[in-house]
């Protein structure tokens, strides 16, 4: 098993990532081809090169973060993410991990990987933790605006994603909208529900946002607006939460101390609530394994996505994707 | 000041929603006038009927929650909403509130109050608690299809509530989206950005979602089906991290005693979180003060809806709201 790691892109590359790429290539998750700038990744890495389960395939250039995705890759060819998508594309790594520009990364895929053939619209996938469990939600973030057809294939995705790597057999299927009733929503909600609804998969009808924390369905599918909304607007509430919580408990000596007892269970939720423990968001729908990281990934995250493409590899979600499609059983059916 | 209180709308009514305009009257808020069926109201009334500062209309039919709101208002003509915003058609009250069917509740007010001219798509609007102060955000759920056009309405209505009732002068006006660039959204935010960005108001961009729970802007913007969920995953988010919170906190004894001091805290965050305290939720743009409060409200959130609709009535945001429309410094400008 190897994977592809694009050491240039984030916030703290490309020390942290070199360094969760180490880990990951210590721990025998995988063999790692680090993927960039040779000199800076050779600077941050131990002389013994984890044993040589590490390589390194030098690439000159890097996608700046404010660049068009799509202007940059066409007149960047040696772009970090775009070579490490290649390696994948020509089978010399078997997925690849990148905590740079999102839209380059989805570029690439589209562009190198291609789309599996039936998929319209490749969707960024999300683990998030539930007293029920591991739950999904999709898109995220790739498809601002969306026709009915797409959320099903979101469906369609996800419940194979779900069943394969989060080891949920008939993945229950929701679809978030603003009322339970089947007559409510808008315009892309009532239609797609429609279509869910005559679908081969177990759709369990409309969700409401409200029951998403607690894990009510295995898959939640929604447009990329609305998803990224709805993702971005936890990370910023369970933050603030967390100060006001511990604000609250400072205000008098009984609550004070209450909140030093308390203070290690607290970092604990912190942890619960973060999705980067689980390994990253796979981008479902291309023709390849492809995990994006959040911009501010460090080396545990690097490490944790690591584990979550090899994962994704082994459980061969991708092929499963392909050969539903193709039987025609699922979103275009 | 007389507002019109929906006595049979809501999962506690009438007892809870007399209750509540018992405490209203006795604290001399409002006069209240009960609307609904005559007998069940005088059941809860106390014999002194608060020193007659409260009434009661008798309306013999109620919308049932799964009647569809502009049918059941066209068949029955003597539901407890309808009769109520009558009232304040009539000029007999200065304002309604209800806890019952919110459709049926928005189609009386724009059938039988009818929208300010010039608005389009009245919308409702909420209160949130944040470090920096109360904010506003809307539509949460009015409409779940909107053009760009609708969205500088709602901008335009948030900033004059804000003025008036949050009391922030010229407030900021936040456009929330999947990104802070101008070019980042769908379809419908992309161009909404530029009409805001060429409009009166004061418009400070792109907010993501992870920056409304601190408070960043005054007025949060967005469609009624985004606001919607964003109000509803919020209700949701609060509800299981409370939990979590409990759970973990129980886990040893250390902690368990942690969770015994920290409880008193633990409890007024999620009165915090509560935005049932700010008094219900306007639904702006229509011809009067029509205040809707959650299903679940009990006498406390009624008695905080009247104050917040006689602060509404005291304000004139209605007719601050007509003035600005029909000089044309809003969104038709």
């Amino acid at each position: 098993m190897k994977i592809a790691v694009d050491a240039m892109g984030g916030d703290y590359a490309p020390e942290e990532i070199v360094k969760g790429a180490v880990q990951a290539a210590e721990e025998n998750i995988a063999e790692i081809i680090l993927v960039g700038d040779k000199e800076a990744i050779a600077r941050h890495l131990p002389s013994n090169r984890a044993g040589s389960r590490i390589e390194i395939v030098h690439a000159a250039q890097v996608v700046d973060m404010d660049e068009p995705p799509a202007v940059a890759l066409r007149r960047k060819k040696d772009t970090s993410i775009a070579t490490a998508t290649r390696l994948v594309k020509e089978g010399k790594a078997d997925a690849v991990i990148s905590a740079g520009s999102t839209g380059a990364q989805m570029a690439a895929a589209h562009i190198i990987l291609g789309r599996i053939k039936g998929i319209q619209r490749p969707a960024i996938a999300t683990v998030f933790p539930t007293r029920r469990g591991a739950k999904l939600i999709l898109d995220v973030g790739a498809n601002a605006d969306c026709k009915p057809q797409h959320l099903v294939e979101f469906a369609l995705m996800g419940s194979i994603y779900a069943e394969k790597i989060l080891e949920i057999s008939h993945p229950k299927v929701g679809l978030l909208n603003i009322g339970t009733e089947e007559t409510k929503g808008n315009e892309l909600t009532q239609t797609a529900y429609r279509l869910l609804k005559e679908s081969s998969l177990n759709f369990a009808g409309n969700v409401e946002a409200r029951d998403i924390p607690s894990g009510i369905v295995d898959v939640v599918v929604c447009d990329g607006f609305v998803g990224n909304v709805v993702l971005k607007f936890a990370e910023g509430l369970a933050g603030e939460m967390l100060e006001l919580i511990k604000q609250h408990l400072a205000q008098s000596l009984i609550t004070r101390l209450g909140a030093a007892l308390a203070f290690p269970a607290l970092k604990r939720i912190k942890k619960i609530m973060d999705y980067t423990e689980y390994g990253g968001a796979p981008l479902l729908g291309v023709e390849g394994v492809s995990i994006i990281c959040h911009g501010s990934s460090k080396a545990k995250e690097i490490r944790n996505a690591i584990k979550g493409a090899a994962r994704g590899v082994e459980s061969r979600y991708v092929e499963r994707i392909r050969e539903f499609v193709a039987k025609g059983e699922g979103a275009d059916a």
